[in-house]
């Protein structure tokens, strides 16, 4: 008996220390194969991915951002100074589109939706104009919540392509009713915020801007959405009992840049981004499977097609507060992953510029774009409003909005000329606003289109380290769908089957 | 006795099984902190550091020579294609100096050296303008091998800023003579490949630029220094026998550019690597300590200053070709990290351009950058040696030198007008041509000095991964100090006391 305890007590022991070693050997795999508990961890659990977009935000507009604010705040260690993305810098994007080595909007973002390269206009279609299936509606087929946030028009070329098949981004009116859910799969979006109301409104209204005289602002109400239009609603919207699909446009038509802003009017990007989380990220709505959210920094992009240094600052400097909110929500739901890129650059930002023949000095000056309160294309409105043929009352409009909206206090002789002259083009005089900033910034732009340089690439959370490095713009599609476990040939196949087939909405 | 054995024998069994238990503890403490791994190897092994500069070269430099090569190689399948930096991306790196938002390379290249932020102009000095120890000169009093591989002249502030300290870039006859170990700390480098004889010989000879009669040349030939200066001296040096101390400079001034370069007057700037590292990495060289070696695709730089897009990108391509030597050079030495980063960013390049009022195409065109057969420098100066005054004698030496070196066959009247003027100065003629292959390539400029945007971050080999995000110009110096364990503050303070206390040339 006591040998049979003796020996049970020897076996008892070698027991233990083979579960001891079997124990630390399991351990040792674990933490040394992430790639193994990455794919353990995709089939059992809930994952939620957050893909940013700054629209038209190269390299150096991330320099120039976080220049302006070192430069203007002050700091006592100013060479550290970083921005809220560069702490998550992982690697760069490769850009160029099927048709260009200079994409547009609409292809850059089909390249992240679609996970392949198609033509500059092309919305959630191939290079042969077929639908293919985009990571939101592969998202939406594996059950998980979706979302759109963006402060251009929902209709937008960015948003469009997540949620959209059009061969031409022009389309907005098509985009519109098919992010409703009028297309080959039914409705795909859960929630979208941002502007370009008039694109759900008929035509015959003031409001409206579709080419027919459907009203689906209307329609879709009663048919259950959620609808939101004010900021008053937005704030008083709680997120624990807020009811899907919901929809709320805050402008007609883009939102406001966020030097122009009111914030009695709209929420800002961030506010949006916070609320979108707290709904889509409630435990309730994504027990199972998470949710995929779009969000798009997206007048970066048009500030910078109007060279307006000073409305591109601050909406990447509203961008950048996003990235903190979103930041907070991977550092609280360890199932996410989040992602930051550009389409493209947009305006061919430097920082530097030759003003005339002498060899340039070399510096810029943050302090002249410091100066600015509005975008030019706010002063360029306000110039259009005035009578005109009445030079008198242009010119005197003209001498107080130059330093109280611009912070010019030195226009020339010239420039005054070129300002009163009722003559110039809307657009030409917000372009010229914006090169009196620039030039006197010495900050230089090369064209008021994109450019095809790589755009920086961020990464948070969950797998990020996988996206180090140099990438296509394409494989960020794929890593998402990987993430996810998405499938996107299958919807694509669906979507090309159906619209065969034939499709009815109901 | 049966029983002390198996006493034994379950002692041993234990023993083993405690062995094996500590075995893998170890291993485990071993692979997860590598940081601990990492310093216990620097204590043990030699290192070797190789530090490679591409002066002027900022993110949108890559993605044009990517695209340049993408689209005239007729690739089968062209958007996966990489150039051999874009396989290394790990960050960027903030570039301003002491002195503006916008750096000089003498900045840039002491913020590398001296791991400290200086003033515009600094060649390895504070900005109260002390010396400051350099990584190459901590290296040597490590006892490692210390090598400069440029194709500027070697006394061009790059270089210089490593291997030398004086207050303004321009001293360049002081810094050869430092160079050469006419300084506090004696000789400390041992290996100098690049241009820039002149500075080495008297001012009196045709050949000489120095400011004083001094034969540095013949006089250290004759103190022991190995000397080369043509390419055939370069081709029959044997790496293995090769004595140290060695300088090989194979132009008087800068070499050539790589689009121009006569490859049976000069060696290649990867030709230059490939042989520094055959003498430096040697065994017997380094078998205790290893070496530091600056290599510098100096004249990027220089064609972006011109704005001439061909010079730039074949310049470019000749240092993506020594990456891959030095790239390959760490694959058969694992106790080595490579570094390539710019200094900043020259000439504002980026790749598209408005060339009128009119919204302009999403477009660039590298088959007109593939078309140019020489630097718009090399043409300027054919033009400069016709006899001024001949109007016909240029316009006839302009009507062929467009298409043939420049591949333009559709010159409008007014550029030939202005080309043809002999009152032309011949850095307007030269900034001209470049403007002209830009503007058809649809590539633009914003000026012809630097710019302040953040350059792309390049590592590879050992500990490489610690370089990964955005980092200070300074964190790259500190890196190699760290990496190679070096002690700057006490060669700075050595530097100081010596010059406070007297030195002289023995």
């Amino acid at each position: 008996m006591r040998s049979e305890l003796r020996s049970l007590g020897k076996k008892k022991y070698r027991l233990i220390l083979v579960y001891l070693i079997a124990g630390l050997l399991f351990v040792s795999i674990i933490v040394g194969s992430s790639t193994w508990y990455g794919q353990r961890a995709q089939a059992k659990r809930k994952r939620n991915v957050i893909f940013m977009v700054s629209d038209g935000f190269g390299p150096a507009s991330e320099t120039y951002a976080r220049t302006y604010f070192q430069a203007t705040q002050a700091l006592e260690h100013p060479y550290g100074y970083q921005l809220p993305l560069d702490k998550l810098l992982v690697g760069s994007s490769r850009t160029q589109s099927s048709s260009s080595l200079v994409t547009d909007s609409a292809a850059g973002a089909t390249a992240f939706s679609c996970a392949l390269k198609s033509y500059n206009g092309a919305v959630g279609v191939d290079p042969d104009q077929k639908p293919c299936g985009t990571v939101l509606e592969a998202a939406k087929a594996r059950g998980m919540n979706t979302g759109l946030v963006v402060t251009s028009r929902i209709t937008h070329a960015t948003p469009a392509a997540f949620s959209a098949h059009v061969t031409g981004r022009d389309s907005e009116s098509r985009i519109a009713e098919q992010q409703m859910g009028e297309y080959a799969l039914g409705r795909q979006v859960d929630l979208l915020f941002g502007g370009g109301k008039c694109f759900f409104l008929p035509n015959e209204t003031n409001d409206g801007c579709r080419l027919d005289g459907r009203d689906l602002w209307s329609q879709y109400q009663e048919e259950g959405w959620a609808t939101l239009d004010t900021r008053e609603g937005f704030d008083t919207l709680e997120p624990t009992g807020a009811s899907l699909p919901l929809m709320g446009l805050f402008a007609l038509d883009h939102m406001s840049y966020e030097l122009d802003r009111d914030p009695k009017e709209q929420p800002a990007l961030h506010e949006m981004t916070h609320k979108a989380l707290e709904i889509l990220g409630a435990e309730s709505r994504q027990e199972e499977t998470g949710f995929f959210l779009l969000i798009e920094g997206s007048r970066i992009d048009m500030a910078a097609h109007d060279n307006d240094p000073a409305a591109h600052v601050h909406d990447i400097a509203e961008y950048q507060r996003t990235v903190e909110v979103v930041k907070a929500f991977v550092d609280s739901h360890p199932e996410t992953v989040m992602i930051s890129v550009s389409d493209h650059e947009t305006g061919g930002l430097t920082l530097g510029m030759q003003p005339g023949k002498e060899y340039p000095e070399y510096i810029w000056y943050p302090e002249v774009i410091q100066r600015v309160q509005n975008s030019s294309w706010a002063v360029g409105q306000a110039l259009s409003r005035v009578d005109g043929g009445v030079k008198a009352k242009r010119a005197a409009l003209i001498h107080s909005l130059l330093p109280e909206s611009l912070g010019i206090s030195d226009a020339t002789d010239e420039e005054i000329a070129f300002l009163v002259d009722p003559e110039q083009g809307d657009i030409d005089i917000e372009f010229y606003l914006g090169r009196m900033v620039s030039r006197r910034a010495n900050v230089g732009w090369t064209t008021h289109g994109h450019t095809g340089v790589d755009v920086n690439l961020y990464a948070y959370g969950m797998e990020a380290e996988a996206l180090r490095g140099n990438h296509d713009n394409t494989d960020l599609g794929i890593f998402v769908s990987r993430f996810l476990g998405l499938d996107l040939p299958s919807i694509t196949d669906k979507l090309n089957q159906i619209i065969l087939y034939g499709w009815s909405h109901g």
